[in-house]
């Protein structure tokens, strides 16, 4: 038995993530797929050279359809929330890449409904501000603005409707139950989301990669189950390891653990704090025995968040696992080289969340792909 | 035990419409009602003299609401399907009288998503073809054109979401399944859909009536349970009797049993082979009986159909009544009345029903209300 569970709305215990990929039936990123990608694009994006998105479905069959010109299209979502944190930037920032790399359309849903549907303290009027205030982090992260569309829910649905229908006609009750944790005393719209969160996957009649933590997974296998049944294609993703939690090596970042995250809004006196008192390290107890016996990499959290996306240079983070493996580097010499990291790329991108103001309404409204979705009715 | 079953979606037995008013616990609409009614907009009409609409809950509030200048608005729906039939109108020509006397807004729900929701082999085209065809039969019945909005659900969504959303968070799968028929095997948009039935009883800051054949009851309780933690009415419902069915006293006129039913597409040859052939009958099995027993009209369908709306003329109802009862008018009389009766509201009812071709737009997208409607979300 694994000691770990992971579901779309749990993550406990340390991930194996071999394991993972047996339970969950998807594929290993092997190093020919990633060779491949790279023939393709001309370059590896970090968290594919180290393993961090590692999984996929139909990737393979992605990069058929970019070879032979059919193209694809990218989607991914944000469930609206105060705590904006750096695990959740994750994919955004991997998605960015690939829309560079592969120059495709993206569509991001801001499920500002569902936020509301599922906490009974929040109200519509609050998800809507937590979602203009996402909207500005995302935008921050520099996707292109012609080839983007970031639509929020209550907004868009005139145009989704049609399709969701459709989708929900294909989809009971029972079938949905398990995996997105509903049961019979869940309200009438958390029901009805599953068939919401599917529509995205067919915006286009091309296949659609989906770039998301492996926790995400049994979301997908609904929409599997049914595209081709609807004339769509089965949606291929591409998964993530989960970032580890501030305060400790297992289960994921969660915005509700103050302890366990770094939010994009927190200042460089925040981020030290926070780093200093809850980093949990792989370091030993006394610089003495440091010295002497080194530290863990593995589960020091300021050095898998290096390794994960804040030290791009393989040289450079070989270097530093090195000498914090033979006791050279003491654990605050490591997390002041995370602290400095973190507080250069937050002030860079609360700099580019400032100007991503005037940009809101080129990606929802007006921008060249946005102007496009409003004109369609997805049937 | 009562020996009939009411349930929105089953009608069988004889109906006992007083035990029915204790077993849903509605009011029934006493003379005390009727005279004030009178008194309000001078006249009752015909289906409220005898009783066809029969059955309230509020209708004392709003015509409270409605003597203080508060007024109230009207709510009905239809859900679009081949067979319009005589039945189906009922609860229109009596909603058209009601928004003329007292000059009210009218909201007609079209819910072409439920339809292909609840309908195996419809696809979503075509129950937005049958939408298309019973607006026009809708319109035909006569209802103003700046007072009342036509909608079709997957046309109006963008508009009615957010408020279905609140309204989907009060309401749990356990607490609408037994009311709207739905098991853990329902598609999750039957599920969703009684969130949506509900937004229209909200469209404004008054009371809603909503005009309906008793066995729609149900629905609206859930209405009452939650409308006011919503900072809304509870809606205000005034119910009819069902019409016979062509070929039995009991149970209702049913679009799937095409020899219970006169559509409003019958040609007048159908209309008399109909009639002539299925109406069950309250005479004798011969002339002769006939003549020394007499007919009894309670179960004559050719009788309560001129009874319930078309013979208005009371004193030539009461005439009808004595002759037929006495033996003295056959049923193949009777039968001739009523097919001439039908032929000729038909006849007028399509003419109209072409007329009406031309104001769809109107009722839909821009005649006053509409327009309106059209600008407002509803929060």
């Amino acid at each position: 038995m694994a000691d770990f569970t992971v579901t779309p709305w749990e993550v406990k215990g340390k991930v194996d993530y071999d394991k993972l990929i047996i339970q969950f039936g998807t594929q290993k990123i092997s190093q020919e797929l990633k060779d491949r990608i790279k023939r393709d694009v001309g370059e590896l994006h970090v968290m594919l050279r180290r393993d961090i998105f590692f999984s996929h479905r139909d990737l393979d069959q992605v990069l058929n359809d970019y070879e032979q010109g059919k193209g694809f299209f990218l989607y991914t979502g944000r469930g609206p929330s105060l705590g904006f944190h750096i695990g959740h930037l994750v994919p955004f920032i991997f998605t960015k890449w690939l829309q560079h790399k592969f120059n495709v359309n993206l569509y991001i849903e801001v499920t500002d409904d569902e936020k509301f549907l599922r906490t009974q303290d929040y109200t519509l009027d609050q998800t809507r501000s937590f979602a203009y205030d996402n909207i500005l982090d995302i935008i921050a992260v520099g996707f292109d603005p012609d080839k983007t569309f970031i639509f929020q829910d209550t907004e868009y649905i005139r145009n989704m409707y049609p399709l969701a229908v459709k989708i929900a006609k294909k989809l009971t009750f029972s079938q949905v139950r398990a995996t997105f944790g509903l049961d019979v005393s869940s309200n009438l719209g958390t029901i009805f989301y599953p068939a919401l969160q599917i529509v995205p996957t067919m915006f286009e009649k091309r296949r659609c990669l989906i770039p998301a933590g492996i926790d995400q997974d049994p979301y997908w296998r609904l929409q599997r189950d049914i595209a081709e049944s609807l004339g769509y294609y089965k949606a291929a993703q591409i998964h993530s390891k989960f970032v580890m939690p501030l305060n400790g090596p297992e289960g994921k970042m969660s915005s509700s653990i103050p302890e366990s995250a770094i939010y994009l809004s927190d200042d460089p006196k925040t981020v030290k704090y926070k780093v200093m008192k809850y980093a949990f390290s792989g370091g030993q107890p006394t610089v003495e025995l440091h010295r002497k016996l080194g530290g863990n990499p593995e589960v020091d959290v300021a050095f898998q968040w290096l390794y994960m996306f804040f030290e791009e240079d393989d040289k450079r983070i070989n270097e530093i696992e090195e000498e914090y493996r033979s006791g050279k580097m003491l654990t605050g010499e490591l997390k002041e080289i995370l602290i400095e990291k973190l507080n250069s790329f937050l002030e860079e991108h609360r700099r580019k969340r400032e100007e991503a103001r005037d940009l809101v309404h080129t990606f929802k409204y007006d921008g060249k792909l946005a102007k496009e979705m409003w004109e369609k009715i997805h049937e």
